[in-house]
Order: structure tokens, then sequence, then C-alpha cells
């Protein structure tokens, strides 16, 4: 079956789809590859201390999707690449994930007490424990791309560039301060874009881009993959927003009609639910755009994008 | 004047010494290039949200000794080799030191409200904030090293595996839980020993191995080294509890008498002040020796040493 075919069918009826590659078993078993390369590589016993150890095993293995770390494995097989090589890369990307969340829900932030349906990080070892098990996830994250095997030197020195501008202050943590900030304020549209992008966005775009430079991408394909991956970012944090206000605890596995509660500035909030939803459609349509020099092997990029879009947690 | 000379002189009358290196000028001069760099790296303006920005600028440029970043251009130059390459790697173990006592100042850990003579980082920026600069820090350490100029790509991963060792679960985090866990509990002489070698001997050995393979050690080079960060680390450990039982706030700009507060366990508080004092001494005996084969360019680490002992703050 033809990739054209493939999309046409996905796109009218996602959940049933009949496509020559099932998003849902591509990634039950990509996360299932994550999760046995997480166990393995994650310090369980020896010298670790052992409460530091639980904690960060409590985090990272309470059933995430993944998204980043898969993003990683099929980008780097989206440019012809070998995915087995960045499997380091892909778990340090969930790990740096699950940090953040650990961080965000502690509560000088966000104050969450569920998170994948589980007690929160410090609702379950205490706060001093949860914010040093982020630390700990974000610092073995880099151990673990140093440790990369089978991949030049080189590269790993441009990964650490990729996921440190991805995690850091024009990224992922920029985006939570921005995001704090602006909280019980009036933001305009463009800026909550700019919350977006740095929060969410700036990661997924390293994930893609580091799983692209092992797989040997070239800059035009870097270039059509970082445009990829910010659409992608954004449509992914738009259906969050929506999920947000549609979803209910038990389906998502943490509070819902929190942002509301909290005066977030959110899509729904700003420009409401059904122009949010044109506006993920939108991206979902222009992410798949910036594949089309692509061939078949980017298919599960191209699913992934919809499934950001369709999902319902 | 040989460098035996100096260390006699040195060894008997610290004030006053007049060895052919002054280590206050030393420290002093090194501390100043640091700072320097500090300031051009460490991003100040642009796409950098400006609140997360003044709360990491409001901890790094807060006058720390800048012992860690000092020890690495030390080692650099004490095998020989050109420390102006070392900058960003020295940077960035500031960086990771000042994220650490960010965080072990939360009301969560320490709950500190005052660090080097100025309000703790919450204290100024709220929690929030303070969470993320101190995450934003230790992201950035690994961006610096990873955009180390004129250095081998295999050295920079080299060094992104020591620091991210020295700063991690069997390092400095583990250091920190293990801490937070023994107090107000019974502690054994060696498992104290071993919190303070996690806690701040393991980012010190990394901050001068990191130098030292700049500089090109070889591994006899190296091996010496670590034994002389790792007694070095220690003594300097013992010195800060005895500090914290014999100095003045005044003096040390951060809260004294704290440890027997909150029932940490210290080496005053377990061997008492004079054998805290005998056992800081013969570390220092044991630094020196590690250091036997090196020439008078390891005058400056040698001089550390004394100084990371003879220290009033």
């Amino acid at each position: 079956m033809s990739y054209f075919f493939s999309r046409l069918i996905i796109s009218t009826n996602f959940e049933t789809q009949v496509a020559s590659l099932n998003i849902t078993d591509y990634l039950a078993t990509k996360a299932s590859l994550i999760d046995e390369a997480m166990d393995t590589l994650i310090p369980s016993a020896g010298d670790f201390p052992k409460n530091l150890n639980k904690a960060v095993r409590h985090s990272l293995f309470a059933g995430g999707k993944r998204l980043r770390p898969v993003l990683t494995l099929a980008s780097a097989e989206a440019v012809g690449g070998d995915s087995s090589l960045a499997i380091n890369t892909a778990v340090a990307l969930e790990c740096i994930h699950t940090y953040s969340l650990i961080h965000d829900d502690l509560p000088a932030m966000d104050d969450d007490d569920l998170r994948r349906g589980r007690p929160t990080c410090h609702k379950a070892y205490g706060e001093a424990t949860a914010i040093l098990a982020g630390d700990s996830l974000l610092t073995i994250a880099f151990e673990l791309i140093a440790n990369s095997k089978n991949i030049s030197s080189e590269k790993i020195v441009q990964i650490i560039k990729e996921v440190s501008k991805g995690a850091g202050g024009v990224g992922m943590i920029g985006g939570q301060i921005l995001d704090i900030e602006s909280e019980g304020t009036e933001v305009e549209f463009a800026f909550l874009e700019q919350i977006h992008s740095y929060k969410t966005g700036a990661l997924i775009v390293a994930s893609i881009r580091s799983g692209a430079i092992i797989g040997g991408a070239n800059e035009a394909e870097l270039q059509a993959l970082s445009s990829y991956g910010r659409k992608v970012g954004l449509a992914f944090q738009i259906a969050d927003d929506i999920l947000n206000v549609e979803s209910t605890a038990e389906v998502l596995g943490k509070a819902v009609g929190s942002d509301e509660e909290r005066e977030k500035a959110t899509y729904p909030s700003l420009v409401g639910l059904k122009e949010s939803k044109e506006l993920a459609a939108e991206l979902l349509e222009g992410a798949l755009e910036a594949l089309t020099s692509f061939d078949e092997k980017a298919l599960p990029l191209r699913l992934i994008a919809e499934y950001a879009v369709a999902r319902k947690k």
C-alpha cells in the first residue's frame, strides 16, 4: 500500500486506520524497546543511593507515552539510519522529559498530586528526594549520551549541544518560567505560542534532530525535520490543552481543568476549543508537508504527527 | 626559590607566606578570569527569559571562592597544558556547584536564607524560579563543555563522562541524598566519609580530572591527581564542618551552628574538633604526597590544598 493511500485512510478514519503501519503497534513496540533499555541503563543498585534510585524509577517507569524517545528512533530511521545506535540518546530524552515533570509537579510549581495515574514523585518520596531525583535524571541524560556506543565523538558533541539547547533557558526551562510568570495575566497569542514552542517544542525538536544526526541526516533533512518537529510540538501542546478541558482524570491519569483553575494561558482559553482544534489540524498538515521529500521510511513520523493530535490521552 | 623552600615557609606560616607564588593572589587572579568568562558565557539577554537569567546571575555572581574551576585550570597547568582551553569546563563546574547550592538551600532541603552574605536564590526570586535556575545552570554546564573551543571531541566526551559522574547519583547528588537521610540518625565514621566523598569530593575530583584531561595528562598523572583530589575534597569538607562550629555568620556569609541544629553528622560532631583538625592536616599531607612526581607547575595545586584546610571562610 502506498504512503498516499495509507495517509488518506488515516486522515479520514484515524481510529480504525488500516495503514501499512499500525501506529499503536509501532508506538507500543518502540516504547517497550525504550523501557527495556531504560531498565538496563538507569542505575538500579550498587553505589547509587537506594531512595534516589527508587524515586527516579517511580517516575521513569510510570507508563509514559515515550513520545520523545520514539521520535528520536523514528527520525534516525526516517533518514535511513540505524535507530539502535540512538538508544542512549532516546533514553536520555525520556530522562529529561521525566525530570521536567517531577520538578513541574512540585508544590512550588504546579503542585500536582497525580501524574500518569500515580502519586507524583514528591508525594511518594518527599520534596527533597523529588528535587534530587529530577536533578539526577538530568545529569544521567548527559552521561547516557556521552556513553553512546558506536557513534563518533563529533556526533555525540553535536547531540549534547542540541539536547542542552532544547532543554535549557531558550528551550524547556525557559518555557516553564514564561508559563509560570504568565499565570493570571493577559497573554497575547504570539506569546502563548512562544511559551509552548519553548516549553514543549524545543525538546521535541531536539529529540528529532538528535535522532536524525545519529541516522546521518544531511543539512536539508535536518531543516525539514526541524520544521516538522516545531509543528508537531505545537500541535501536541494544543492537544494537551484541549484534553485538559475535554478529558477526565481517569483517562489522563492526571488532574483535568487545572489550567483554568490556575488561570493558565492555553489555546482553548485564548481562542476557544473550535479554533484550537482547527489550529492543531493546520499544524498537522504543515508537519506532514515538511516531510514531502522523505520516502516511506518517514511513515512512522507522519503517523506520530497524526497521533499527537488525535490521541485521547 | 625552590618548591621545597616555599613549601617549608608555607607550612610553618601560611598566613604570611613569602612563597614564590602567593596563593591569595593566584586564587584572585584565576577567580577574576573565571568571572569574566562566566559573564561572557552565561546568557544575559536575548531570548533567555529575564527572570531566569537574573536568578541565575544572582547566585553565580555572589562572590564564591571558585575553588572547582580554579582546580580545573590549575590541573591543566600542572600537567603542562594550556589552561585557557579549559575555561568552558571550568565555568561549567562552577555552574554545577552553584546549581547544587541553589537546590540545597531550598525550603524542602536545608532551608537556608543566606548564602555568601546574600539572600539565597529562592529568597530573592521565589522557589519556582530558584528550582528552574538550578536546572538551568546544570543544563548550561553541559552545553558549555560541548561548546569548548580547540579541544577534540574525544576529550569533550571524556570530560562530560567525568563531570556527569561526579555530579550524579554516585557523586554530588548521591551525597546530598545520603546527607539528608542521615540527619538525626547515628552515623558511623565510614559512612560520614562516604557522604562527604560523594557530596563534595566527587565533583572536586571531576574538576581536577577534567582540567588534567584537557591539559593532556597521562594515566599515571590522572591517577595521582585523583588521589590528590579525593584528599583535598575531604579536607575541604572537614574544614567546612569546623568553620560551621568555630566561625561567625559575618565571616562566612552564611549561617553557622546550623549543622548541630539539624543534628547533621559532621566530623566535629563525630570525632571532636581536635581530631577533625588532625584529620584535615593528615589529608593535606596525603594530598601533597600524591603530587610528589609533579614539578613546580603543580605548585598552585599544592598551595590550594593548604588553603583548603587553612582558610577562614
